[in-house]
């Protein structure tokens, strides 16, 4: 079969690769129908994820047919159609039974991190039962791809940590595919605002029709005083950070109103500066996380009953054979206005 | 009458004072029984809190007998017994309708801060009705001098922002009054293991009679790696930061387990270093505070009946016009074996 594996730094191929096989009972062998690209591989990309070795197949993200059961998988069978999830949940360790399946002491985030992932034309799904999800009927499979991380992850790691609330002000900072996914899912709480901030124009359009009622492009003068004045000097309920970097994580922490919260969504590569010299005595919480995707059940839902439509988030549609092409323009989102891109077989 | 004033940095001095007078029609002016020092006012002293203007009587603990009221007063008459909130709310504003009374609009921190406080033999209280609290019959009055700030910020801002469950590992990171003062609510909630961090081995061996169910001394070896060993490497539930500076916060971040909580109690005066390199994944909460004092009256019940026993942390008693003397003392605890220090008359 194809494959799209890390060559190192800067580095990867689409190569002939072994089919994967059952290794454990509870195993599941899948064929991709649909993957996508995420922001956490161009990160592995530039060697910031060193826990990925050369070799590796890429990819945490896809919705495929079941090809092969081990012995003792009971919930899917040969030829079911299946929503992978990024995470993978033994559910049987202390942080499963805990629900906090991203820290599963025999999974978590492992597909294309620590073994072969969901970019080629065959993946193996360890914990099978508890790691796949059968697709609804009747619901577009491009839609459900978005269910695999991106949409738990700006749900659940913004929205629900940031315990947004009906008459929230909500901030979020960066208008990127899980910052759009944490857009549309905050709306599940009506929110009484939310203020999209981002660089890029196109993004901030895109944050309006997806539902934001403010935008603030933070390129063109201080974004922390543009929000501010948006809120009446108060500052925001929820701040959404959807990037990763220093300086979004700064804005967050200017806009953060007494008794905020600021819900930590981007993946950093640096520590950051934060000013507890200020913050000690503004009654804020700040959450970090993974996803636990322990809300898929439920998006599967919202998405099947129309209530999101995370289509909408797919602008570049390839065949997977032309996945360096795909990465081309994923890799160049703002030049080529790329939301998620999906690949197909 | 007689009041401790503050003199600028470096500089305070115990005079001759006007008698504090009815202000508004919801103002109280309460004669002292009994105050306290507190460590924020060390930190004012030393010139770290801007806002104290040169002049100001500081202190914002106490109980005492109410000596006059306003026309507007309707919960207190003259003679009652009082125990002062430090936290001075008006009840009407919107900070203090969501009962985050620390951010009222027209209160909040303001006694020995933006007006005069209670180390003085008479202080003049605002809104009375819902800053003061009447005490309860039988209970030692030095006890419940405990209640104006340290008791309800170690709870609060410890304890219930650290979402303390049965069955936790607690680590307390600073085992001062403060630090105590959530060990000893902690225990309201039976964790099964608390672990006091602290430089100084008596205030860990106080600890230990507290309920601390193991200690770590900081300054032999290093206090993250103890940690860690104590709780088979896998971190603590719930780190409480009871000091305020960059040193303890960051034992706080290196021991938080996956899934757990940073519960910030200490003041600080400079920014920290909050490594979201490596915490963006650990699905953590951290939370900053300042006390509200809403849960001040479930405390007094707490301790009227005998479920802790705050008098514990008071090792000095002193006569209020001894108050230099009694600073003496409390500032330089370690030597002194010194917690709270006692002002009565």
């Amino acid at each position: 079969m194809k494959a799209l594996v890390y060559r190192g730094p800067g580095k990867k191929e689409w190569v002939d690769s072994p089919m994967p096989t059952i290794e454990a009972p509870t195993d599941a062998v899948v064929r991709i129908t649909k993957t996508t690209i995420c922001g956490t591989d161009l990160h592995i990309l530039k060697g910031d994820v060193p826990a990925v070795v050369e070799g590796r197949t890429l990819g945490h993200e896809g919705v495929g047919v079941i090809e092969e059961v081990g012995s003792g998988v009971h919930n899917f069978k040969v030829g079911d159609r299946v929503l992978i999830s990024c995470v993978t949940s033994c559910a049987k360790c202390d942080s499963c039974k805990k629900g906090m399946y991203s820290h599963c002491e025999d999974g978590g985030w492992i597909l294309g991190h620590l073994i072969d992932g969901t970019q080629a034309e065959y993946v193996r799904i360890p914990y099978a039962d508890t790691s796949l999800y059968p697709l609804p009927d009747g619901v577009d499979e491009e839609a459900l791809v978005m269910l695999s991380d991106i949409l738990p992850t700006g749900f659940e790691v913004g929205v629900l940590n940031g315990k947004v609330q009906p008459g929230d002000t909500v901030a979020i900072v960066g208008a990127g595919p899980v910052g759009l996914a944490a857009l549309l899912t905050a709306q599940f709480y009506s929110p009484a605002e939310i203020i999209a901030v981002d660089l890029d124009d196109n993004r901030l359009e895109v944050a309006r029709k997806f539902g934001a009622t403010k935008t603030v492009n933070s390129s063109k003068g201080n974004p922390v005083e543009a929000v501010l004045e948006l809120t009446g000097g108060k500052g925001v309920d929820v701040a959404i950070e959807a990037v990763g970097i220093p300086a979004t994580f700064d804005i967050c922490q200017g806009i953060v109103g007494a008794g905020g919260r600021i819900a930590n969504v981007g993946v950093h590569g640096k520590s950051v500066n934060l000013h507890l010299e200020k913050l000690w005595i503004q009654n804020i919480t700040l959450t970090t996380g993974l996803v636990d995707t322990n809300s898929t059940p439920m998006l599967l839902k919202t998405v099947a009953a129309g209530k999101i439509e995370p289509k909408l988030l797919i602008t570049h549609r390839f065949p997977l054979s032309e996945i360096l092409q795909a990465y081309d323009v994923f890799g160049n989102a703002a030049r080529e206005n790329a939301l998620k891109v999906i690949l197909y077989q």
